[in-house]
């Protein structure tokens, strides 16, 4: 018999669902996590404290444990304890891919509404003001936008600026066709009217932009972070705004998370931000997260290869 | 020769651009337009009091003149003394597709905004407040969505939808392939989680959405209007926002356009509204209204057909 530890959160989307010789064990708490993580052979820690989770988990890898299979729904990895894995023999399997589509209507939506200074036309309405002029005539038509990472999500946001009629190049850790390699972009970075970071978190990507890159952007540009917060170097960001050099920013993630509420950004002029919304405002994803989860349990099972399994040396 | 009444606003993209034989008139306000009209065979009438146009102009139209084509960079064309152009003869050219990128950004950038509650996440960013859970997790993957009007605004939307991976079904006044006729809608409205309107202003599609079309759509669904404020009965679209059987609405314009400051759809909850801000709100537009006048000044005067001439019956 296969344990699965698993949120009860699930439980409306796996009950009656799992393959023969699997037992759900649920856990709705860090503290009922930590005590049944020994006595299973596959968990999924989502919903677990992401502060606490790595050092939960490291935790229980110390002792005697079962453990095989470690199944999460986030795309990034970063918040695990990537090395007990390795250590331990222990698979890894994410989420990447199931956020795309709701990472990548962020995006948009943080870029039209710059375009379109919408907070602006929000707080005409909220005052009863008609507006005899549109306050942002900013257009995604024909903008020059350097989209930096060619996973799922990368490439859904081409997709998405390529039917505004964006003008996309894509950079990428293995180039193909017009992208860009690894070192290729920074050279290229005054081309640009947008750049948008979507790279997994990585030693080799955190504070990969940083003082000399937002130097190198065109002046009036604008920056887009839908990746992690520490991708980005927030203090050169905050001084390249302050300048006037960069025209401003859409940051679904900052460093740390949540942000201090005496930070500089939240006030920053022309910058929005999203608090980390983005991979989980989709009605959707427990019902896609868990049919991802069965599909890998019967794969599990079967003795067959898990998909979306994380390289441990690629970090994603 | 040839005199061409025009407002000074497209001087920077016309002057030196005219073709042979074709003299610029320039204008910066109502009165000098209505004092140099009488003598121009060609008249750009963007830019007068839209309240006041269509009298100055048919009041021009009563006496002497040699007035043969009238160019306007609006879709609508509801603005001008169209039974007075008809009258004498006046052919009359739009702007129709000149807005279609920029209308389809707004209509896009409503629906994303609306689904993820963008303004609950402005809000908490001038509050410094993060957020543990995003406000809104409606997704236009796998969304239902009826288009109705297929222009080039429509068809714009429709390639933006699909996309996102939305299901779109268009209604249109002829309709081809999988469409919907004019009356085949009415009964398929329940089937739907947004309609997008986007329809021309005209006798036969003023009032076109009132009472009986929102009780007919699904529950909880909600409806964009980026066509005129007209083609809805906004008492209706009050009465079905305030009984909760509509989710909510996106609304470019309204009736009447500005909206007095005591309007009960300024504070409506689940209303978003964007005076009307949609086909200004791109940077791009003179230059490319320009370059399209340019291009029916030399079929004007190579006495060619003109493009995107209005059909009087149609009125669009």
């Amino acid at each position: 018999m296969t344990r699965a530890l698993v949120h009860a959160n699930f439980r409306p989307f796996l009950d009656g669902q799992m393959p023969e010789g699997v037992e759900p064990v649920w856990y709705e708490n860090d503290e009922e996590f930590a005590a049944k993580l020994s006595d299973v052979e596959v968990v999924w820690p989502d919903y677990l404290i992401r502060d606490s989770a790595d050092a939960v988990l490291a935790k229980a890898l110390e002792g005697a444990n079962v453990l095989q299979w470690c199944s999460v729904m986030s795309s990034g990895v970063d918040w695990l304890p990537l090395a007990s894995f390795r250590a331990n023999g222990i698979a890894l399997t994410n989420g990447a891919g199931l956020h795309a589509h709701s990472v990548a209507e962020f995006a948009l939506l943080g870029m039209l509404s710059y375009n379109k200074k919408w907070g602006q036309i929000r707080d005409s309405q909220a005052r009863h003001e008609w507006l005899d002029e549109a306050p942002g005539t900013g257009e995604l038509l024909d903008a020059r936008v350097l989209v930096i990472g060619a996973g799922e999500i990368g490439q859904r946001i081409r997709t998405l600026l390529e039917a505004f009629d964006a003008q996309v190049t894509m950079a990428r850790r293995t180039p193909q066709g017009g992208d860009l390699g690894q070192d290729e972009w920074r050279a290229r970075l005054g081309e640009f009217d947008w750049v948008v970071l979507i790279v997994p978190s990585t030693p080799e990507t955190v504070g990969m932009f940083g003082k000399d890159e937002l130097a190198a952007m065109k002046k009036g540009a604008a920056l887009v972070n839908v990746a992690r917060g520490e991708v980005l170097d927030q203090d050169a960001l905050l001084e390249a705004l302050r300048s006037g050099h960069l025209g401003g920013a859409y940051l679904d993630v900052t460093n740390p998370e949540p942000l201090p509420a005496d930070h500089p950004l939240w006030d920053c002029p022309n910058v929005e931000m999203s608090m980390h919304c983005s991979g989980l405002a989709q009605s959707s994803l427990l019902r896609r997260a868990s049919l991802r989860f069965l599909e890998n349990l019967r794969r599990f099972q079967a003795g067959e290869d898990l998909v979306h399994r994380v390289d441990f040396d690629r970090g994603y």
